[in-house]
């Protein structure tokens, strides 16, 4: 894990990337909110070694996104249960799923039934107004936390120049 | 880039995750979807290697992401625009900032506007009933591309296990 820190940049996708940017840590947060708990399991499912699972694992504990958690004295035993911070990305999971499913699955893997009681795709919508956001209906603009510095030094800038009262 | 591939894995998060589920490849994608598109810009947005940033773009580009556009005959230059497939993951990286903005940045450094006028933040909603997906609220079952295997060893017969038509 010898990779930049993104945790210092402003912008919150570079601060999110910094905890999961990283193929295994989505995985593991794929089986431990689908209810895979105990690292045999989840070294299992996955198939990975278990020292990469091992630092996935510390790494989601230390940020908050999992909680260890004993559930036997003898022989003493750890299974590692999902936060409110791990089941708030759980729709950011599923996003992802949906574009997954549209590029790459030409049969879903997985089919997603809501409480309304339909099967369903997720979908990223504007909290305003309910539509679907788009690259195209959707403007950046500068924000309170902004700062022009690694990681923004070209992007900082465009935004600034952007104005917020006139629209694109 | 020596890393497991995802592709074979009968999950699309695995397999959008084998592309996208790095960080690095996902600030590139921020910055050329914010409209960053040349070498040296992106370069010097982000601060990293240009050896890291070639490899990050070529993926992109073979992945379908990225078109490498020639703007200058001489001398020889290009640049690098978003696809459709691009454009499709933005709403992701939008659910994400969401999800950083909460967790990780006290005030966001990024506003997003949306068409209809109000500053908004992506919310990940249900397709038919147009709720918040939430990690309680929707279930996974499997679906006609679901397969046992490497990614899926213990997760598959779970989901398998779930009942279609009944509920949880």
């Amino acid at each position: 894990m010898a990779r930049t820190s993104f945790a210092d940049v402003a912008c919150s996708i570079a601060r999110a990337a910094d905890v999961v940017g990283d193929a295994w840590t989505l995985l593991v947060l794929r089986d431990v909110l689908a209810g895979i708990h105990r690292f045999d399991d989840l070294a299992g499912d996955l198939g990975l070694s278990r020292k990469v699972l091992a630092a996935r694992l510390a790494l989601l504990v230390e940020e908050g996104l999992l909680q260890r958690v004993r559930y036997s004295a003898h022989p003493p035993r750890h299974e590692y249960r999902p936060t409110a911070k791990a089941a708030d990305l759980y729709p950011v999971l599923l996003a992802l799923m949906a574009w997954g499913d549209r590029w790459y699955s030409p049969e879903p893997p997985v089919r997603l039934r809501h409480r309304c009681g339909q099967e369903t795709v997720a979908t990223v919508t504007c909290a305003q107004c309910g539509e679907p956001l788009t690259s195209e209906d959707t403007e950046e603009l500068p924000g309170p936390g902004g700062r022009v510095g690694p990681g923004t030094a070209v992007l900082g800038p465009l935004l600034a120049a952007r104005d917020w009262a006139h629209g694109a």
